[in-house]
């Protein structure tokens, strides 16, 4: 650990406050046609920070929608290289009204930062902008090779990013990969993410009658649409959470004991209580924790259906349909379980209607990094020791499309080094982020690229 | 059968087909506020009508809401008394882009007379008009006893009709009734009415988590409720369409063969051509016709929860609902039935899930009159002379509530002399009725009024 950066983050603190605030203040929202230059401005936001603190090469590069920003500092000859990958594009802020401050006017309140961004991912990939400054402005050099890549697309789906990447594979080659663009299971409690899930999707159609029949002089003669998709879907799923289509679980990575442990001792949402369940439904085998972060799952999505106004509309739908997605572990194929749904739904239709299936063309694999792996170890010290409290190890039933697309394309360890909480109000409003998490973050990245110097 | 009437029927058509058009021509769209006094318009048009031919006593009935007419002629000494019911209020005409031609502006094409209520039911009840006026008019009596109730109501709900009906049993008390408002199963096919579906509907809601939740962070510990949904629904009917709420056929009328016989002889619709489905899929051990006309059913009219735009949007949908209603044949209580589906929901819920159910608070019970009386019989007779074909005996998979009511306030035999045919229209534009149907309708009514004289 160098005590000269440390300082330096301490001494500095309100100037970078200050910093932060500028990036925040731009309404760099990628969905928004009107805020294309807005996204730009974030993007040479970025730029020049690097261009100023002393990297040689940094360009904005042009994609087909927003630009994505590179820069490299390669200095640290036999050190490991690490890729830095974050996003400076942020979510729409409507609605407006229910902002206690105005999201592009960042507000210090309570210990917090409020503005769209504060945590995804301005933020947090500002104390890696911090972090690296203060190495180049104390030290004059970075402990490890360091090849930033932000991007601007990353709240509408990186269409841009993933063939960007292929593209320059050997210009981004690197030992491993940092993203700080998660978040921790609690405010103050620090947590090494170490697997996602994946995911594949589709859409159930059940196509009845060629118009909503009166129910009564119909039925009996014309199979009900949604009572056919009822059929198939309740045909998905037991009551006790286990899928039922043959072959889903088949290629599923067993549970081992070890991780089983290190997920029952991750602190559990009491989900009573933060979401206004009765009970929790997990699996038949496995604990709540264990289901969401290890275990793959299908959800309905949306189902719609015939009259869903107020009152009695006494007739035979035309139609029913049903989005799905499911959730994958380690070792499942997205396209081999969207092709077992797809056939399991289509082989065996209820009589008298006719069932279509549509794919959903995005899918992910699941990502998983080995707890033990050094990289992973020692950001789990540098978190703890910042923290004052012992890393909990865990996997996210979520996805993250760039963790995988990087575990694909370079086959790099990547850590995810999150700082954000559960209160953070991500796509909300009133979006913010600790100041506390901005501090020890910053102590626990000068740290990290330090110990990680090492560890090539 | 008087010849005499059914000259002057013959002798008078032009004049009774203008008259009719100047009843079409009324606006009476009870729904509508702006239409409030057309439907007092078309009240007195049969009030005046009636009081013209010679009906004593006349009266225009205030309601809460639109007026009904009620006029009696009693004068027919130890002949039986018909209560005749009918409607002078029509559905409204929009679209009004989609009429040929204007919908209160009556117009005669192709041996059809298109105009909005020109089968249901100004077109139906100015038939027992004419006909009325024909006896009144040739041999100064009618042959039997009538009474005659024509509201304005009926295109919503009749709300206002019950009261009157229960507040004058005296008054109204009669040996049968008589309605012309539905129709034949095909054009030129006369068709005996002998049985109705009663209903009862209710509304599942299964509520889970306090709103959507990330399907990634939550997939896991949180009952998808669209999932317990389908659970719940699909316990409701098997894949072969036999309920299986316990209880559920406890109560129906076992089906007489004898029936069963009359059903299969009643033509059919080719459904796989007429609402293009892939083949019909009636109850195991039951025919379309036996399920449509006499078998209990329970059919889901609207499916909602999640999201149901575009593409996809990974949730877990904070709830599901749908909206259900059975169509109940004789024996079963629709009271019963709705308590059994409610016990069978609500004291099996999925785990992790609340869920509720809201009972409809319209129900019927069904109605059916013995094929074999002879006020049927008679009345089948006079429809096979007229129309020159063998009347087939059908019951409706629908309701008309207001011949439960009649059934059972009066407890009488409701003969149901329905004329209007499959392509007439009702509640849609270019709503028509064939002239034949007009004319030959007549002379069944004409023949049956005299019928019925004996038939006390």
């Amino acid at each position: 650990m160098s005590e000269s950066v440390l300082n330096y983050l301490k001494e500095n603190r309100e100037r970078l406050i200050g910093k932060l605030e500028e990036f925040l203040a731009i309404p760099s929202i990628s969905t928004e046609q009107a805020h294309k230059e807005d996204v730009l401005k974030a993007g040479r936001f970025v730029a020049d920070y690097l261009k100023e603190i002393g990297f040689k090469s940094v360009e904005i590069k042009e994609t087909a929608g927003h630009p994505l920003v590179y820069g490299e500092w390669l200095e640290a000859q036999d050190a490991p290289t690490a890729l830095f990958y974050g996003h400076y594009d942020v979510q729409p802020a409507d609605p407006y009204e229910l902002w206690d401050s105005e999201p592009f006017k960042p507000e210090i309140r309570n210990g917090k930062i409020f503005a769209r961004g504060a945590s995804d991912d301005k933020g947090q990939v500002f104390m890696h902008l911090a972090v690296l400054e203060a190495y180049m402005k104390t030290e004059g050099r970075l402990p490890v090779n360091v090849k930033v890549c932000i991007e601007g697309e990353e709240e509408i789906g990186s269409e841009n990013l993933y063939p960007f990447l292929e593209k320059n594979k050997e210009m981004l080659s690197a030992d491993f990969a940092l993203i700080s663009d998660s978040g921790m299971v609690d405010k103050g409690q620090p947590t090494m993410l170490y697997g996602l899930k994946g995911f594949t999707g589709l859409e159930i159609k059940v196509k009845g009658p060629d118009r909503d029949l009166h129910s009564g002089l119909y039925g009996g003669a014309v199979k009900n649409p949604a009572m056919a998709l009822s059929h198939i879907l309740a045909s998905l799923k037991d009551a006790e959470e286990h899928v039922t289509v043959p072959g889903f679980y088949e290629d599923a990575e067993e549970l081992p004991e070890d991780e089983r442990k290190l997920m029952n001792e991750a602190p559990g949402e009491n989900y009573v209580e933060t979401v206004g369940i009765p009970e929790t439904a997990p699996e038949r085998g496995f604990t709540v924790n264990e289901h969401i972060m290890a275990r793959p799952t299908l959800e309905i999505n949306g189902l719609t259906s015939g009259y869903q106004g107020e009152g009695t509309k006494t007739i035979i739908p035309s139609s029913a349909s049903a989005k799905l997605t499911c959730r994958l572990v380690p070792g499942q194929d997205p396209q081999k379980i969207q092709d077992l749904l797809v056939s399991y739904i289509e082989e065996n239709p209820p009589k008298g209607v006719t069932v279509s299936v549509k794919r959903e063309p995005l899918s992910a694999k699941a990502y998983k990094v080995d707890p033990n792996h050094p990289l992973l170890k020692k950001a789990a010290d540098s978190l703890s020791e910042a923290f004052g409290k012992e890393t909990v190890f865990v996997r996210l039933g979520g996805s993250i499309p760039v963790v995988e697309q990087i575990d694909q394309l370079f086959n790099i360890p990547v850590v995810l080094l999150g700082f954000g909480t559960p209160e953070d109000n991500l796509h909300s409003p009133n979006e913010s982020f600790p100041l506390e998490h901005f501090d020890k973050g910053m102590e626990v990245l000068a740290t990290y690229y330090k110990e990680a110097a090492s560890l090539k």
